[in-house]
């Protein structure tokens, strides 16, 4: 089922062989092909159905085949192909093992894994085992040892896989990219991020609609309510780190140069759960949900340093009202940008001293080639666009057969700050060292994310 | 010279037993007293002479007492005492010791110490020994020791302290407050503030004028280039931490309800300094100040968990281009307030949800009675107005002989932020906790700051 000694046998290489070839992809990756791009889409909820629909806006893509458990899911996700003009994809829907039997299918090139958190690495080192170039939706890790099984796998198979960080495309975050490789702000000092998204409304639901209505969750929720809550009740740390820190780890070359040292976290007490349940109408002090006692603190804070000596603050923030925001900041030695005042002050550049300006101006000017490319195609996208880009940017290095820009060490290293957070509160805020997942690649390795006007 | 036999035979009460004597005023400092206070200027700087202006703007203070070893500063102040018509002080200039003997004045009542950072504990130990009641500028303790010499020389003489944190009075600062008291964000979870304030021109100059037109500090600096530089040099920490964190203490209640239990500190490198030398005309690469390797974090950033469960972000960032922002974030069970951005928002009461709006109407309709009574009387006293608030606590304290809103508790628990953050930057971001400079009080204690339109 899992594939993988037919797999071998097939590129000629042992896995003992190509651990030890570092950044060399191997000559069946690395041969140019044009041809459409055959999908497995491992999860077709709403996030999954996403990436669905751009697959189908594509003429270089073929779904080939959809797994999920949730018959709905999977009913949604044929209307959609139906819709669209395209074949009937093999479904498998056989319980929570039959994505084993995708994998195995011949005419399936890449896989998109859009499944509960807890499912990720599994999935993805089954895919890669399995030969198939992986896509894999963003989450923190359980543990570190499933971002080594992440980077172990990948060079024991050398299958790429691409971290689907969607946020490392969006149009602002590209533009200051832009201008942070300009060398605008000078030398980086101090970055921002987060995730600051009021989920209340995520993580309770009526079970029949994915967002608000009602206070229940797990078995009785619908959607991420039914398996996302659970991890705010048992876990306190940064659990969704890598929208915040995926664009800051771009900017300051984190495993191309630079790397994470480690951090500390800090977490408050966690009362907003609590009293949306309360508060509800549909809840109440007496409803069963109301006795939880949530173990994620409302606001967790997370400080990174690097190697290079800048630091990285992380903000985990999902459980209080308030407005959406990745809060992202830039500061180096010649300016800041700041997201949340959408305002940008650079040194001899803005028109006062000491004041800031509107980033409006720099954000056009700066603009990314790939969105100069590329607007049209991503209007309509998921998330104002950027889900276009990341999509295209695994399609693109799957037809390349090339290592995608956000690749498997990103995901390692990303995925690796929830289980050090979790870490550093449990032990009072003591200082957790991050493993160097790239075991010193990092100190070679370049930047090829975004570089250009292609993907 | 130090003259406390002699309180302490005036008062008719033992240092042993008064340190017995939680939170009651001894009688003689109980006394209802309208009088002139009689003030003694210890430093006659640029900072000092702002508070003096504020003194002989009011009819209850009489200046009798001035001290600088900067026979300038002495010039510069008699001056203005002689242009608001006041009598001539006693003036004090003679080398570093003299202040104590404008503290064995008899018709010095209360002082105010506004000196460089390392004398400002010496000085109000000695001043409180003396019996004076002293107002103290703030700075960070060098060590944890200065900050129990405070609190052991107050439990001893019971000659209270107020520290002169001025930013606890900016206007949009106490207008959240009066919403934070109203409840109006629920309960308190994460707080941040900060010094982010960029310090170049006033770390260097050009020894004749307070800032910028040079590299140069130490000997060959002027007004805090003369003594300030230093610190930037030498230690590596959040040097500079209560305009920060003083406003967040007093929307959580610190010392009074609620405590500090631990923090850790995280510093980048530091390269703001030095570029600044380089890149100035009067530096360059041959400057002897190029070769210095300054300690000092471009960004120190400290998280502090408390014992109510918030956390406090606080943020120092002084040595690179960017505007001023002292970064202030309330954020509770029910909405958020962020000073950078200026907006607000508030569950069920703002217009549209999960959308910031702008935070002007709430700071003028929640605008403190403080400001509404005395707003005629801050217009023109320095940093926006909140200065006048300050000093006039200060004396109004001073003539009811009262405990001070902002007392020696919290100067020790403020200024011990600065040597904690720095040993957790140099063991590497480990947790340091706070010591319980009340000895349990901070249970009792209530708040009395800023209470009604008095002072």
């Amino acid at each position: 089922m899992i594939n993988r000694r037919e797999f071998i046998k097939k590129t000629g290489l042992t896995g003992a062989g190509l651990s030890l070839m570092p950044e060399k992809i191997p000559a069946y990756l690395g041969r140019k092909d044009d041809r459409k791009i055959r999908l497995g889409f491992i999860g077709t909820g709403l996030r999954g159905r996403n990436h669905l629909e751009l697959a189908l806006r594509r003429n270089d893509c073929e779904v080939s085949a959809i797994c999920d458990i949730d018959p709905q899911a999977i009913e949604h996700s044929l209307k959609s192909i139906s819709d669209f003009g395209k074949a009937k994809p093999r479904v498998f829907q056989n319980g929570e093992e039959d994505y084993l039997n995708l994998l195995s299918e011949d005419n399936v090139d890449a896989v998109v894994i859009s499944t509960p958190w807890i499912w990720h690495v599994p999935m993805a080192v089954h895919a890669m085992k399995a030969g198939k170039f992986t896509a894999l939706e963003v989450s923190g890790a359980m543990a570190i040892e499933e971002c080594w099984d992440l980077v172990r796998t990948y060079e024991e198979t050398r299958v790429p896989l691409m971290f689907l960080e969607n946020v490392c495309y969006r149009r602002d975050v590209m533009a200051i990219l832009n201008m942070v490789r300009k060398n605008m702000f000078g030398e980086l000092i101090h970055l921002e991020g987060g995730y600051q998204h009021d989920l209340r409304h995520v993580k309770f639901n009526d079970g029949v609609r994915p967002y608000g209505g009602g206070v229940e969750f797990n078995e009785k929720g619908f959607s991420e309510a039914r398996w996302r809550t659970n991890h705010s009740v048992n876990r306190n740390g940064d659990l969704y780190p890598t929208h915040g820190i995926g664009p800051v780890a771009m900017y300051c070359n984190i495993n191309r140069g630079n790397r994470f040292l480690y951090l500390t976290s800090m977490s408050t007490k966690a009362k907003g759960l609590h009293d949306y349940i309360v508060n509800h109408p549909k809840g109440g002090k007496q409803h069963p949900n109301a006795g939880i006692e949530f173990q994620l603190g409302d606001v967790v804070t997370t400080m990174i340093k690097t190697q290079n000596g800048e630091s990285i603050l992380l903000s985990h923030d999902t459980n209080l009202p308030r407005p959406y925001s990745l809060g992202f900041r830039v500061q180096g030695t010649k300016g800041i940008w700041m997201a949340v005042n959408k305002s940008i002050y650079l040194e001899g550049q803005s028109p006062q001293a000491h004041r800031w300006e509107s980033a409006d101006n720099y954000l056009k000017q700066y603009d990314h080639p790939l969105w100069k490319r590329y607007e049209q195609d991503a209007t309509g996208a998921g998330h104002g666009g950027m889900d276009f880009f990341v999509f295209h940017a695994f399609i693109e290095s799957a037809k390349r057969k090339l290592n995608p820009p956000i690749d498997v060490y990103d995901a390692a290293t990303w995925m690796a700050i929830t289980p050090l957070s979790e870490q550093s509160i449990a032990n009072g805020g003591q200082a957790m060292h991050f493993p160097d997942f790239t075991k010193g690649k990092w100190m070679q390795r370049e930047n090829d994310f975004a570089l250009a006007d292609d993907y």
